[in-house]
């Protein structure tokens, strides 16, 4: 049994502590007699695991009491269509909401509002090939906006907003799919957070919505019982069978961050992790990363060999090296590199090495 | 490490060798030094374990090539909506949708379903409290419903069809939650076939569903992408991140039945676990099944004791035998047994006798 080095932009390596504590509890969790993938959910076993996920979720993002905290389905990417569905009843029909386009992931967050709204983009990073995130200063937020949607991490781009923005009284939503617990974050400046759990929580196949009370009870007549924000949170996520197995692995990984002293110190091995890639691939010509300096990703770091023919060469000895999943993204191409709170910093001096290496064979 | 038997409705028992398989690949699958949890859905390892379930369960359900096979999220209770908006814009709006209302799970499809559509309630089990299947010439269908929906097996009120009913060219859509894969059906004569994994495939997280392709494509403008089964479909179940682990345990689910024999092997056995529970039911007056002899579920047998005040005293005594998660559900009250593929009939014989001694001590 080996583990690699996994860069993997999600599903992404998880802490190999947990992976083994799950491994030992599959057959029997407990003493129930049960794997957690056999339980029922509204039985004491699985309410357990549920409320430590609740309250360790809280606790590692302070959390205020009149958020709530919902365990969704069907990724960001439904997500998307939900938010609109459970927002814009706010307002008159048809309602506009203000989008930020950064790049692929606000990109699709807008194809799917203009379902339920008209989408009014108050600012893209399109002259920079969305490299950039737009200085607040140059937003056109619109008057009567039901809320202001932002992605605060592109995965894809390896684009990151440093900064929260300053949105009035509109609410704000953010796509965090891939900055969540990476870093500390005021949620009380937020209307609503959402995410995939693949990247920093756990497995595919959980969606984190945490969402303000008076947001609550405004979803259009064609919302989804299973996804009205209400409904679900009325119901302690349980109107529908939630996701049980997944959320007890997000559960393990909330404690492990945790017990490494929680956001805050996660959030200075990340600045590390990152300095160090970041400061390596601007030492050098033979690797490039597109994003402004500013604005870069502490996530995701995509980055460009100076000549594309050793693509394949440089995934290959990565490989042999135990570096996997660097493969950037079939969009953009060349590489990337997923540096999540599991990853540990010996995996990025690993590969910092390795690139070096490559590049005194191949410069 | 002892496991139970585990009578959970859902999520419910998965076999043994299942969850010994799945620890044992948890840190390392395949030499691949990841877990399935953290693999891009795109690489070639989960793509491999993608195709393999894929294949598995068509060979298993024998699915003519002219169907798709969708892994989505929400469970039943989302694709309750779903269904309606892929479905009722083959017709001019509003539509109609035929309904038969047979228990608790067929009548949460139909309160959803209004959202979308007129809702004709062709046939109803009301008059005996949900305890038989209205005979196919009794129902009531319109001239032009878009489909016809039933729910095969009502997993609350143990209520089973054991026909498939004729309605001519009119698509015929099932919530095959509890009873897919547990006896042979003919799919063809489905439209589309769905269900929560959580009973006899998997865990909780992943949705089946089984759709005739001349059913793609009528999507409403209001179905979010990641639910439009057109979208789904051309993507290969990756439009969105999907369920990956879930997804990857069902196909190891799908490869213990095939070495069970298949469909066909598994039926007989479920035929003589159900025989055996409503044959000893059936011979006192100390347990009672409500149910119609010729609609009982071979998946969920609910009872109740004669006397309420001893149901406490059961489920301790059962419990000290490792006979778990046998309460009825709350809306019913009572036990249920649920007894799906992965009950070894060595579980349901300890049920029994279980059964027959606690009758004897307290009878």
């Amino acid at each position: 049994m080996k583990r690699h080095y996994n860069f993997s932009a999600g599903p992404a390596t998880l802490p190999t502590e947990v992976m083994q504590q799950a491994a030992d509890e599959m057959l029997d969790w407990h003493g129930s007699g049960m794997s957690v993938m056999e339980m029922s959910h509204r039985g004491k076993e699985f309410m357990s695991i549920y409320h430590d996920a609740l309250q360790d979720l809280r606790d590692l993002m302070n959390i205020p009491s009149n958020y709530k905290i919902l365990f969704m389905q069907g990724g960001a990417i439904a997500e998307n269509a939900i938010i609109p569905m459970n927002l814009v009843g706010m307002k008159p029909q048809p309602a506009t909401a203000d989008y930020i386009h950064t790049g692929h992931w606000s990109g699709r967050s807008i194809l799917d509002a203009r379902k339920y709204c008209k989408v009014n983009i108050a600012a893209t990073a399109e002259t920079s090939h969305y490299t950039h995130v737009p200085a607040r200063d140059t937003w056109k937020l619109s008057t009567d906006a039901a809320y202001v949607h932002i992605c605060t991490n592109e995965t894809i781009g390896g684009v990151e907003y440093h900064f929260t923005p300053d949105v009035g009284d509109v609410p704000l939503v953010a796509d965090m799919s891939s900055q969540i617990l990476s870093r500390e974050v005021d949620v009380s400046r937020f209307g609503v957070i959402y995410g995939g759990a693949q990247k920093n929580i756990g497995p595919a196949g959980v969606t984190i919505v945490v969402v303000r009370e008076d947001l609550l009870g405004h979803a259009l007549p064609i919302c989804p019982s299973a996804f009205d924000w209400k409904v679900v949170a009325e119901n302690d996520s349980m109107f529908n069978t939630p996701p049980t197995y997944s959320i007890y692995i997000a559960g393990l990984v909330f404690k492990w961050l945790k017990r490494q002293g929680g956001v805050p110190a996660i959030e200075k091995v990340n600045i590390a992790k990152a300095a160090l890639l970041y400061d390596y691939l601007d030492s050098t010509e033979f690797y490039r990363n597109p994003v402004a300096k500013d604005c870069r990703s502490r996530m995701n770091v995509p980055f460009s060999l100076h000549k594309e023919s050793l693509n394949e060469l440089f995934l290959d000895g990565a490989k042999e090296r135990g570096l996997v999943q660097l493969k950037g993204h079939s969009s953009v191409g060349g590489m990337r590199a997923s540096i999540y709170n599991a990853m540990p910093i010996e995996g990025v001096r690993a590969l910092v090495d390795y690139m070096r290496d490559f590049e005194k064979q191949h410069g």
